[in-house]
């Protein structure tokens, strides 16, 4: 298996709702995501998906706690101001904050906003990572 | 917000175990994680954490739910043969298989397998996305 993945697909309750949130952040779904009942877009190499939270359950062959499950994303940005911007242009759209932006333990500066379904995002700015002008990170 | 994502942490609860199961699917940390009690996989342009699931919960501002939360991965191949070959690895490796390699309802062949954590992987063969030979989709 090669050190890479492919695609992640988070689980959504009303797809409508969580394009709508993306789409009011300057996302753009790559298919046709009503007549599919999937959206995906392209991130990168890789790709985001919404889908059903029951469904992918059920593809997934796993229980649905219904909550929170041990994953977070998360979205580097080149400074502190930049974490900040993200941070509002989430909130206006819709997003819970979770903490608003500070300095982390590790040297950088982070702030987390939760999306419509209940997913966390991490907003950080990680002075110890490359970020390229594509987005790419180095560890 | 640009489309992109930067990092993707999976809570775990045996920094050692977890940090085995993906070193035996031959993936390989790319920092100091036992120093750092953070184990980071440079994948693509992306990273992939394994950290502490109490205290990514905590980070996250979240409840922890216990059990899957709304979110799988993917991890896209050239064929069918690949999908099963993939999964054939991972239970050497100590995954549980959520299914079996087979066709999907959307014309291509996938499956499950379940890490020490949890977490449920997709490794399927899409055949309507180009898959380059660096690993990165294009939906």
């Amino acid at each position: 298996m090669d050190q890479r993945i492919s695609l992640i697909t988070l689980g959504v309750s009303d797809l409508d709702r969580s394009v709508g949130f993306y789409e009011a952040l300057g996302w753009k779904p790559g298919n046709d995501w009503r007549a599919q009942d999937v959206a995906f877009f392209q991130c990168g190499g890789i790709a985001v998906a919404l889908w059903s939270r029951e469904e992918l359950a059920a593809d997934s062959t796993v229980a649905d706690s219904g909550g929170w499950g041990g994953v977070t994303i998360a979205y580097n940005v080149g400074s502190p101001a930049e974490v900040d911007a993200v941070v509002a242009e989430a909130e206006s759209a819709g997003a819970n904050i979770g903490r608003a932006g500070a300095e982390t333990p590790w040297g950088g500066y982070s702030a987390v906003f939760v999306d419509p379904d209940g997913h966390p995002w991490e907003v950080a700015h990680n002075p110890h990572w490359e970020l390229a002008p594509d987005g790419s990170v180095t560890i």
